[in-house]
């Protein structure tokens, strides 16, 4: 638990400041970080969460290799129009190789591989693997790094309403997967960039600190429980792009909010597989070129986003799903006979009900404790202090709300014994 | 499910043919793999039965990043000693950077950052992350590849004796590891190479085609019984260094078998922590320097390795543990009412019993529809076709045995239920 009081000076979001402090992360280079315990339980368990919604919406999960040969976007026209953010190399036999920024030649590489025909249409694979963009001013920590991790997911379809269907699905796994982690995600109609295509959506989610300023149907702050069926054409653009004069949301109905890109999806048709020459064996007997999407989640982004939505002036507030524990248990005087054995007791009857456990028994003052506790941001923080074990009573803590309730060992397992 | 009949010309070992044949991984370019489907399901089965072994001897995982500054090998010295298999580069802004081979000196340099005091000792730290060397000839596979997935260890004690009770804890954790993927693992005392040091032991597992020819003491072969407390002295050596005239091992005693290196311990006292200046406040106030260890495990190298182990000149022969899935599901007659209706509801059966199922309804003919089940080594295949079907029976066949039982689905379920 490798906290800090001050974060250092080159830490200028809150997110960046708190994941620092909170020793979750620790930079390596420039817009390079390594994971600490604390901060890798949480970076996995948000891809847990994008895993399994890509696999309920039929996905299959492959990993592609970091590095690639420099042949691949040779093909695809990418090579020399991707720019400098593209980290390229040579290996000891002079063949160029680079560090993947993303994966649409590789993923189609593989697919004209094994897919020969319509029959083996519809495919979805995604991948969560770590990438690389040479960014020439890495900042915020892990909002805006070189070396990230990303969820990337790559469809073909036999044909355009395939195609449009499967975005529909992705679009929709991707409402889901944000909400489970306790974000509300704002999909806006974007442009497709250095990707290209035809349609494209950025998944923003609310955070006050927000880099940019949205504007959007007032449907979407609760559009779990709307019952519209085509979300991707409900009005939600950043403000470059908002015109009060030809928005189409009656005034009462427009919401403002900032928001931070957690994910993109592209549908850009037949660019790649053409380039390439990718083709499967039609019905017809003709070849066709299968219709392709992308479809993106920055899912060590997501860990700072996250802290960007949730946190107050002392630390971090992470929703219950993605917490790197789930409850911190803190010995205040960790020498009391009394304490340690309700402490220990209680560490390892929560341990046998599955509840994950951060239990601080370092030689601190109770003050340090618990500035620590708030600081990491679990959900939950029960303290044993020498005063209520006497009366064989504990305090539970509810960090989102900071309400503090008295609990027996008993009362205290019934409440999280449900979970 | 993208099997291949005959393997590529370039795959001489089993273990590469089978995993190009059975559609684990595609090679990318030389010596890089990309993981499909099923073999990623392995990969990470894999590297999940090695976390759980060094969470349970209290190793604390991180996650390193794949790129590091080449100013921290100059700090210790091994920027200019690492040789070729270093893959080196700059960024835009012409730093020296590398994809890093292994990370000694990364984790020491984290382990400076946070732990001042001998209080804070002992710490080991372990991660499984992409690693990259670039060999000069890259060859059997995923066996001997450039890039590749390894567990790396690093453990921090205040003395000799600490870090030998380390040392001790992990080459344990190690032993157990290999066994719960249902290898026969083999500790042979070995030189310390480029990692440098006092101590170390490569882990080798037998197979028959294995790469060293290993003399041993019999008791190895069956150490979970054994009662020997100090398994690192038992006599284990590679060809080259067996001479019969000095081994200590009674000739009935001794075993002689083909092994492959999974894993490798090294205790290397300070090396590092002096070449570095990495110290701590001792108790007496005044810095010592910690006495380090480090221990690998080649994860995407031991998805090989089992296939080298158990296989059959059909296909792979998955441990449990470590298969894709539990269970294959074949239906015949895809067309067919009622082999489809018992093949679907026993799908919905096993599922909801977190029985993993791959469930093959493909339009292809009964014969290549084993030989694949056969190819890709599931522990179980279950068969519905039409004759059975209409006595309302279906077949169920052990891979590792060959032999075929009849079943109801009543007795099928009662058969895997108790799992």
């Amino acid at each position: 638990m490798p906290t800090l009081k001050e974060a250092p000076a080159e830490a200028t979001i809150v997110s960046h400041q708190l994941m620092l402090r909170a020793g979750l992360v620790t930079q390596t280079t420039a817009g390079i970080y390594s994971w600490l315990p604390l901060g890798l339980r949480t970076l996995t368990k948000v891809a847990k969460i994008i895993s399994e919604e890509q696999e309920a919406i039929g996905a299959n999960q492959v990993l592609l290799s970091t590095v690639q040969p420099a042949k691949l976007w040779l093909a695809s026209g990418r090579y020399n129009s991707y720019g400098e953010e593209m980290l390229r190399f040579k290996d000891r036999r002079d063949h160029e190789l680079l560090y993947g920024p993303t994966n649409e030649e590789q993923v189609t590489d593989i697919f004209q591989r094994f897919v020969k025909s319509y029959r083996q249409l519809p495919q979805n694979l995604f991948q969560i693997q770590w990438k690389f963009r040479d960014e020439i001013r890495p900042r915020f920590g892990v909002m805006r790094g070189r070396e990230f991790l990303m969820k990337d997911g790559y469809s073909f379809d036999i044909d355009k309403a395939g195609a449009e269907r499967t975005y529909q699905a992705v679009f929709g796994s991707y409402l889901k997967t944000f909400r489970r982690m306790g974000l509300t995600p704002i999909p806006v109609r974007a442009d497709s960039g250095a990707i290209g295509g035809d349609m494209s959506h950025e998944f923003q989610i609310l955070a006050e600190t927000g880099e940019s300023l949205l504007y959007y149907d007032a449907v979407l702050d609760n559009s779990e429980q709307t019952k519209h069926e085509d979300l991707t054409s409900i009005y939600a653009v950043a403000e470059e792009k908002y015109d009060p004069r030809t928005c189409p949301v009656p005034e009462q109905r427009l919401r403002q909010s900032r928001g931070i890109e957690v994910g993109h999806v592209f549908y850009f048709g037949t660019k790649y597989t053409k380039s390439m020459g990718v083709s499967v064996m039609g019905p017809e007997g003709t070849p066709i070129y299968p219709e392709m999407g992308s479809y993106g989640i920055g899912v060590s982004r997501l860990v700072g986003a996250i802290i960007e939505s949730s946190h107050d002036k002392n630390g971090i507030i992470w929703p219950e799903s993605v917490a790197p524990f789930h409850v911190g248990l803190v010995n205040f005087q960790e020498e009391d006979i009394s304490c340690k054995e309700i402490a220990e007791t209680l560490y390892g009857r929560l341990c046998a009900a599955n509840i994950s456990v951060l239990y601080d028994d370092r030689p601190e003052r109770p003050g340090v404790k618990l500035a620590n506790m708030d600081l990491i941001g679990l959900p939950w923080q029960i303290w044993v202090g020498p005063q209520k074990a006497a009366q064989g009573k504990i305090e539970l803590k509810k960090r989102s709300t900071g309400r503090v309730q008295e609990h027996t060992s008993e009362s205290l397992m019934n409440f999280f014994q449900p979970l």
